[in-house]
């Protein structure tokens, strides 16, 4: 198909796609003339991938050329397909804007978050850039003045290692395949989750103030 | 103290205060003369606030701007404090970039979302706008080939419902300090959770690696 149908089948304009190819997001199409390619289904599937991760999934351009780069190389194994593609997956937190960044100074504090999860017993690699933000956060919420003490931790913990259970159990096995469901399934059901906390709290904040008008 | 000390508590930069007394998130100062004002530790602890909402929360101006309202405004009560605090936070997901937006026909849909509560037997509010939220996270994991169905919600939910628990649990009684605690709650416990979420996978992953080598 040519770009105009292309557009019409993924919803997406045609300045847009041609940014998405300048860009490196989108493969370039076969080749009919200088000036005219033929694209195929892989290409109207990335375009909704494309979309999904700007829109619901809420990256940037570079992240999500980051994302769809590590789905066309496939996985490396070496700690297991789904350890592996979280290097691809964009970190939780986003950089402190300039001047907000944490005194140099807290840099040689010990880590809580190291301490934490070697007291729960979890196997996670000792440098992951994880831990770093776990700090990060984790002192976000101190600055707020939000309690977050390592037992209220281990309680949310219970509740996310169910949740973990069911991303896993739910990874295919062909490793290729297994990169984009682990990427894709960690950047787009965050909001998902995120939305089904905030409905869970309503729904129980309506049932206990009907309970307290009895 | 002056605004040079109040910098140095606060680790902010003067020119930083400055913006914030500008686009209001910091109240003023007592006025001394002109050019000069007098702050006091409030102004530290809402630095620190608005700190971890731009930093780890993630936060836009206009949405700490929204939150710290909600904060100062305290607590209305109709549906409990928790559900009415809900209203002052953030959206989970991003606007669709210009061009991104579904497509207008797709509005007339049924609601999945809708459809999904009503079966679980949540309490919600009708026209919750997390459950347009939540029906757009749910057509973005279509569009990228991520098998979310309805079964597969119930089991997220089932965990879900244990950290709302946690969540009302740890409200405080006075209505004031509530609506504080849920939203900054809510805000910065989702990055928390995201991260305890991409580690317990790599927990599991590791270790279900290993029983494989056995």
């Amino acid at each position: 198909m040519r770009i105009s149908e292309l557009s019409q089948r993924a919803g997406v304009p045609v300045a847009s796609i041609k940014y998405y190819l300048r860009e490196g997001l989108l493969p370039a199409g076969r080749s009919l003339s200088r000036t005219r390619s033929e694209y195929d289904d892989t290409h109207v599937e990335r375009l909704r991938l494309i979309r999904a991760l700007l829109g619901a999934g809420g990256l940037g351009i570079a992240q999500v050329r980051r994302v769809v780069d590590a789905i066309d190389d496939g996985a490396s194994e070496r700690l297991g397909v789904l350890a592996a593609a979280q290097h691809a997956i964009p970190p939780v937190t986003e950089a402190p804007p300039p001047g907000m960044e944490a005194a140099p100074s807290e840099d040689s504090r010990p880590s809580r978050a190291r301490d934490w999860v070697a007291s729960r017993g979890w196997s996670v690699e000792p440098d992951s850039p994880l831990l770093d933000e776990l700090d990060a956060a984790w002192l976000a919420c101190d600055d707020a003045g939000i309690g977050l003490d390592p037992e209220r931790l281990d309680a949310y913990a219970d509740a996310i290692e169910q949740i973990a259970a069911i991303d896993v159990a739910t990874v295919p096995p062909q490793p290729s395949s297994a990169v984009r469901q682990v990427i894709l399934g960690t950047v787009l059901m965050d909001p998902v989750l995120a939305l089904l906390r905030r409905l869970a709290q309503q729904h129980r904040s309506i049932r206990s103030s009907e309970d307290g008008e009895r």
